[in-house]
C-alpha cells in the first residue's frame, strides 16, 4: 500500500504512524508504569531502571511480535513476553515487575493515544500555518472580483477573497474542534483486566504515569469509545472541510473556466498526449481522500458498541482504521498547505468570465435600482423581459434596457462587478480580524 | 416509514421533526426577517406585521408546497411564494417586503437550525434523566457483585455499578459534547444569494433576527457544512454510547446468564409459540438504530464537499438524512431511558455465575496473595497447573489448591468476588461524585 | 418526511412501499399459507376460506398495529392478533389454523420479498425505457462532436452520442445484473421458529405457496442475508450508474460550458432572484439520492452478521433501510427519465467549445500526422514547443505550425473534430446493436 | 500498516496484492500490448520483443516510480516514462512503439482487473476448501442435537449440522455470486484517452491482447464503474456470511455456553493473567474485518460518480480501497477456514444446555400434542399456565403437568430433543445434496 504513499499521504507524518512508533509507544508505557510503581514504592527502583532501559524498540524483534500478533490476538501480549525476556536477562527480579497489573488493552489504547497526541501536535502546526497561507490570500484579493457559482451556475460577483475567507473560517473552527477533542481524548488507559484496578496501579500510580507521558489520568474507557470516534469525527470534518476547497479550485480549474490554477511544478499534472492539459493533480488526491475519510468514519462508530468489560472485534477494528483516518488527513493536509501555497489565480480571467452572461448577473442590482421608482414588482416585471430579451437576442442586458427606453440611473455603476459584491468586504474583514485573535491567543 | 416508528422512533419527538414544524420555522425566519428588518427602518413596520400576521403554517397550502419541491428544488420558493400571496391579499404593499434579501438557502437552513435546537434542548433533559437513572442504578448495585467478562469469556468479578458507572460516564461525557456543538451549531444563515449579503440582511438586521429566534448571528456557511456534520457525528457517537449500553443488557439477558432483563409489559416481548422467551425488544430497536446511524453520519461527512457557493446536491442530500438521524437518536434516547428505569437485576444469578468457573476467576488473586511467599513466578507457575487440574477434573481450584497441599492464607477471604474487584468502589464513587457536580452546576 | 417526496422519490412507486402495501403482502403470505396447507389436507378447506377472506388490510387496524410493535418487536405478532380475531368472529375453527406452524420472520421476510418483487418489475419496465431513450439519444448524436474531458479539462473530441452510448452501456449491465439477483432474493421465507420447518410447512405446503406467491421456495434465510444485501448493492451501483449521468449533464450544463441543458419546465429551476440562472433541478435530485445510497447499503452489509437463528437487533435494522434504498432508487430512475427525455442539446456551443484552446485538442493528432516524415519523437517534441508558443501568445496551433514553417499534410482535416474521434462510430454501433439484441430477446 | 498482517490478512495473498505485483501487472499490459500491435502488423516485431524483454518489475526503481506519481497522479506515466528508458537503452526504434495509443487509466485499470483475477482465483480454491469443511462438520453433526437460539434467548432445538447446514448454504451461493461477477470484471480496459480508441487499439489489437491476458475485451468502462463496485459488493457480501460464522462461534464459545470452541494451538487466545480464559482470537479477526469492509464497499459506491470521460479525484480513491478489501476479505476467508478446521465442539455440552430451561423449550411441542384430545386454544392456554408455574417453582415442565394431571401422550418421547427439531434433517440432506452437485458440476 505504500506505492500511492506520495500521492494521498504526508511524508512528514508517515514515520509518526509506523509499525515502530506504535511499539515504541507501547514501550513508553512500560517504562513509565515501571517508574511509577517505583515511585509509590511498588517495585524497587532498580526494576524500573532495568525495565526502562530495555524499553527500545531496537532490541526487540518486530517480524516475531508481528507473528506472535495471529495467536494472542492483540500486540500487547507478545511486546510484553519480549521485554520481560530482555529484562530478565539483565536481571531476573525487574523481570517479575514488568507490567503489573496493567491489561494489553491498557498498553494498546495508550500507545495509540500518544500516537494521536504526536498527529494532533503536527496537524495543530500544520493548520496555523494553512490558516496564515488562507489570510494571505484573502488578504491579496479582498477585491479581485469573480463571479459567485450557485448549483454550478453563474450567479452574481463576489470577490475571490471571499471565498478564501470563508475557506479560512472553516479551517478556523476545525482546529478548534481539534483543540476540543485533544481535552477529552489524551487520556491515560490503565484500568487493568475487567476496568477495576488494582493495588499495582493505583490512584497515585496513575497521576504520575499521566504525567510522564503528557496525558492526563481517567477511569476506564476499554469499552466506552466515544472519544476516540469523536476524534475520528473530527478528522473527518477536517477532511470534508479541506475537500471542499479542493472542490472549488479543481471547478475553477476547468479549461472553460480556469480561473484559479494549481501551481505548476517540473512534470506535475502533464499528460503525455494532450500537452495542453493542466490536470489537477493535488486535487485529485485531496479528492480522492475525502471520498474514503466518511466511510472510515463509520467505521468506527459502528465499532463503539464494544460487548462487555473487552470486545471481541470492535476494539479490534479500529487500529488499523484510526490510523487510516490519520493517515489521509495528514494526507490531505499536506496537500492543500501545497495546493494553497501555489495557487495561481487569473485576475484577467475572472474579469472576463464575469460578462460571460452579458450582463444577466447584475439583474437583480438592476432590479433593486429601479424599485425605488417603478415600485419593486414592476421593476421585477420589467427586469424579467429585459433578461429573456437578452438572452433570445444573445445582446447584452444593458443594450436591452437602453432599448426598451428604461432610465436606469448610473448605468455604468450597475454593472460594474466590485458595485455588486454586497457586503463582501466587511465579512472579509471580520473573519481576518477573527484570524488575527486566534493567532495572537 | 411511520409502520415502525414507534418501534424506532420517539413518539415525543415526532411533532418537532414533521414537515408542519419545518414550515413553522421556515415561517418563523420570515416573519423574524420582516420584524427585523423593520426594526432597522427597511421596511415599514405595518409590512412586518402583515408578514408575521401570516406566518402560520395553518395559512399554506402543504400539499401544494410539496408539489412544487420538485420544480423549484427546495422548499423555500414555493413557501415564499405562497406566503407571499397570503400578505397580498392583506396588505399589497407589504407582499413586497415579504423575503427581502434572503435567499433559498438561509430559510431552509435555519429552520433545520430551528429544529436542531428544539431537538437538542430535549436531548438534554432526556440525558438528564438518563443519568439520574443511572446514577441511581449505580448508587443500588455499587456492591452487587457480578462477574466482568471479556471477549465475551468470564474474566473476574465487578460490581454491576461499575459496569453501570461507565454506563454514566460515557453519558456525561456526551452531554457535554452536545453542549459544546450546540454553541457552534446554533447560528443563523442569513446571507443572501452568493454569501455576500447585502443592504437589507445587514449586520444589525442579522443581530437582530438571531436574537427574535434565540440563535447567534454568523458569516455565511451555505457550503461550509462542518457544524452541521458535527452535530450529525455528535449524535452519532451520542447512539453508539447508549447502543453499547443495550449490547450488554441484551447479551446479559441471555437464556444462559439472565442477569439482568429488560423490564416486563404485558405483552411485551412474547413469543406465543415459544411462552418461556423472554425477548429484549427494547434492546433490538436500540441495537437497530445503533446500526443505522453511522451510515448516515457518513453521508453527512460525504455531503461536505459542497461547490463554490452553493452545492447541487450535496446539500439537499443532508435534508432528510439529518432528520433521520435525530429521529433515530431520540429513539434511541427515549428506548434507553424505558430500558434503564425499570432495569430488573437477579443479583442471585450473578452470585451463580461467579461460581460458575469453579473458583478460576480468583486464579489471579491467589496468584498474587501467594506470590509474597513463594516468588512471584513460582506463584504464577503453581496457579497455572492447578487451574489445568480444575478444568480436568472439573474441581473446584480452592480444592485442587488444597489437594496440593498449599498453604493458602485466608483461603475463604480469597474466593470471596467482593475481595476479588479491584478499586470499583473507588471509581464508582469518583464517577458519582462527577455527576453530582455535573448536576448542582 | 414526506416534505420532499416529490422531489427525491418517485409517485408511482410510493403505494409499493407504503404500510399498507406491507401489511397486504403480509396479508397475502397469511392466505396462501392457510391455502397450501387446505391443498395439503393439514386444515379444512373451510378454514382456509375464512382465513382468505379477512385476509384484507381494510379489516385491521394499522394505528393499533403500529402500537403494538413496540412491545412485540415486529409487526408479525400484532398482525397476527389482529387477523385471528377477524376470523375467529367469523369462523372461531378457522381462527386455530391461522399461522400455522409459521413464525414472524417468515411473515415479515416474505412481504419484503413480495414488495421486493414489485419494485423489481416496476424497475424493469422504466429501466427499459431508460434504455430506449438512451439508444434514441446515441442515434441522434451519433455524429454530433463535442469535446471529451478528463480531470475536468478539455481533452480530445469525442461524439455526444458516445457518452450516451457508454451512459446506455451500464444501464444495460445494470438491467442484466437486476435479473440476475431477482433470481436469488424472491424466495420465500418459511421455515418456522427456529428455521428446522415443522410438520404444516412441510416441502409441498412450501412449493404450493411459493407457487401462489411467484415465488421460488427456499430453505431458511433467516439470518443468512446474502441475498437481501446483494440487492441492495444492486440498486446502489444502479442509483452510482445514474448518479454518473447527473453528475456529467451538471457539469455540461454549467454556464460557461452549457452544451447540455435539462428541459425547461414552467416554473422549474428558476431563481426569483437570477433570472438568468438555469438551475439543474433534476440533476441535483439525483445526485442527492446518489450521496445518500452508498451509506444504506453500507447498513445492510453490516447488519448481515445475524445471531444465531434470529438476530436481536440486525435483522430489525434492515426493514426501513431496504426500503428507503428502493424508494431513492427508484426516485433516480423516475428523475433519470424525466432528464433524459427532455435534455436539449447545444450543438452550437459544443462546436464553439472545441475551438476554446485554440486547437490545441488536436495536438496528438498533428503529433501522429507528423510522425510518419519526422520520426515520432521529433514530431512530439516539435508539437510540445508549439503547443506553449500558442498558449503564450494566445494564437491558433495551426497558425503557430504554419509560423514554423512545418508542412502540414491537409491541414484543414487535422483540425476538424469528426476526424480526431478515433474508433467512436464504431464503439456507439457495437453498443447500439448490443441494445437491439437486448430488446429482442 | 503491516503490525497487523497476520491477525487480519492473509499471508499467501499478500504478494498478490503487492506493489510489486502491481507494477508487474502493469508491465504485462505494455508488454501485451506492444505483441498485439506487432501481430496487427502496426509495430516491427522486434520492438515488441524488446519492450517484452525490458517488461520486468527488477528493472525499474520502484523508488522513485512511488515519488514520481505525487506529480503525475498516478502510477502509469511514470511507469512508461522509466520503461520507455529501459527500452530505448537496448532499441531506440522499440522505444517509441511503447505504450502506443494507450492512456495511462487503461494500465492502471487492466492492472486491478488483473489483481482481481488472482485474487479470485485463490478465493475459488480456498471457498471450494470452505465448503468441503463444512459439508464435513455437516455430516458429522447432522443428529447433534443442541437448542437453537432467537434473539439471543433459548428457543427451541436443532442439530448443529442445520447450523453448519445454512452457514454451508451461504457460501455456496456467495461463491456462485463471485463467479457471476467474475464474467463481468474480468475485462479488458483499452480504450485511449477519451474513450474512443484509435487505430493503434483497434479491435484486433483488443481482441489479440484480452486474449493473451485472459480477459475478454470490452468498449471503455473508464469512468463506468460498476463492475468494480460490483466485485467489492461481492467481497462485502461475503465478509458478511463469514462473519455470521465467526459471530455465531464467539457467542457459542462463551463461558456460559461453551457448545463450540475455536481450536486450541500453543500460545492462542490465553490469558497471563486470567488462564482459565479461552479467548475467540481467530473470531474477533474475523468479526474486526466484518466491521470494516462494509464502508469500504460504500465508498466503492461512492466513486462511481465519475465526471465525463476521466474523474478526477474518484477514480483514485478506489485504487487503495479495492486493495484493502481484498485483502480483508481474502484475511477473512483464511481465519475461516483456520476456525472451521480447527473448531471443538462439545457435544455433553449441548445435551447439558438443552436441560436449562426446565424442558420450557418443548413447550411447543407439547402443546401441539395435546392439541388434538383437548384443542388447540385449550392446549395452548394449559400450556401458558404450565410454563409460568415451571418458572415461579424452578420445577421441570414435564414434572409441572403431571402435577396438574395432564395426560400426556409418550411424555418421554416428547422431552426428547431429537425428536423437536422438525424437519431439519431433510433441510440438512438438501443442502449437502446441493454441495455435492456444485462439487461435481
Amino acid at each position: 500500500m505504500s506505492l500511492y504513499a506520495s500521492l494521498f499521504y504526508s511524508a512528514d507524518v508517515q514515520p509518526l504512524l509506523s509499525d515502530e512508533a506504535t511499539v515504541q509507544h507501547m514501550l513508553r508505557f512500560e517504562a513509565a508504569l515501571a517508574r511509577s510503581q517505583a515511585d509509590s514504592g511498588l517495585i524497587p527502583a532498580a526494576s524500573a531502571d532495568a525495565i526502562a532501559t530495555c524499553c527500545s524498540v531496537a532490541l526487540l524483534d518486530l517480524e516475531k511480535l508481528s507473528r506472535d500478533i495471529a495467536l494472542s490476538g492483540n500486540a500487547a501480549i507478545p511486546l510484553v513476553k519480549q521485554l520481560t525476556e530482555q529484562v530478565g536477562q539483565r536481571d531476573p527480579d525487574a523481570a517479575r515487575a514488568v507490567h503489573l497489573g496493567a491489561t494489553s488493552q491498557d498498553v494498546v489504547d495508550t500507545a495509540t493515544v500518544l500516537t494521536i497526541k504526536s498527529v494532533c501536535e503536527w496537524l495543530e502546526t500544520r493548520l496555523s500555518t494553512l490558516e496564515d497561507t488562507l489570510a494571505a490570500l484573502t488578504r491579496t484579493h479582498r477585491q479581485t472580483v469573480m463571479v459567485g457559482r450557485t448549483l454550478l451556475q453563474q450567479a452574481k460577483p463576489i470577490p475571490f477573497g471571499l471565498k478564501t475567507a470563508y475557506w479560512l473560517d472553516a479551517v478556523m473552527r476545525n482546529r478548534q474542534r481539534l483543540a476540543n477533542v485533544r481535552k477529552r481524548v489524551l487520556v491515560l488507559q490503565l484500568a487493568g483486566a475487567v476496568g477495576s484496578r488494582n493495588a499495582s496501579i493505583s490512584a497515585p500510580v496513575q497521576q504520575h504515569m499521566a504525567d510522564q507521558l503528557g496525558l492526563s489520568p481517567s477511569v476506564s474507557w476499554h469499552t466506552q469509545r466515544d472519544n476516540v470516534a469523536e476524534l475520528a469525527a473530527a478528522l473527518g470534518i477536517l477532511t470534508g472541510s479541506l475537500g471542499k476547497i479542493a472542490k472549488d479550485v479543481s471547478l475553477l480549474m476547468q479549461t472553460e473556466i480556469a480561473e484559479v490554477l494549481e501551481g505548476k511544478a517540473e512534470g506535475k499534472g502533464g499528460s503525455s498526449t494532450m500537452p495542453h492539459k493542466r490536470n489537477p493533480v493535488t486535487c485529485t488526491a485531496i479528492l480522492a481522500n475525502a471520498n474514503r475519510v466518511p466511510s472510515l468514519v463509520a467505521t468506527m462508530l459502528a465499532a463503539m458498541l464494544q460487548e462487555n468489560e473487552r470486545s471481541a472485534g470492535l476494539w479490534h477494528s479500529e487500529w488499523e482504521v484510526l490510523t487510516e483516518i490519520m493517515q489521509l488527513t495528514a494526507g490531505t493536509v499536506a496537500r492543500s498547505l501545497e495546493l494553497l501555497r501555489h495557487l495561481e489565480v487569473d485576475e484577467q480571467r475572472m474579469a472576463q468570465n464575469l460578462e460571460q452572461t452579458n450582463g444577466l448577473i447584475y439583474a437583480e442590482t438592476v432590479s433593486l435600482a429601479l424599485a425605488p421608482t417603478l415600485g419593486k414588482a414592476a421593476a421585477h416585471e420589467l427586469l424579467e423581459k429585459a433578461t429573456k430579451q437578452a438572452i433570445a437576442q444573445q445582446k447584452h442586458l444593458k443594450d436591452v434596457l437602453f432599448g426598451l427606453n428604461v432610465d436606469l440611473p448610473q448605468p455604468d455603476e450597475l454593472f460594474k462587478p466590485e458595485n455588486a459584491i454586497g457586503q463582501s468586504l466587511d465579512i472579509i474583514d471580520t473573519i481576518l480580524h477573527q484570524h488575527h485573535i486566534t493567532k495572537t491567543q
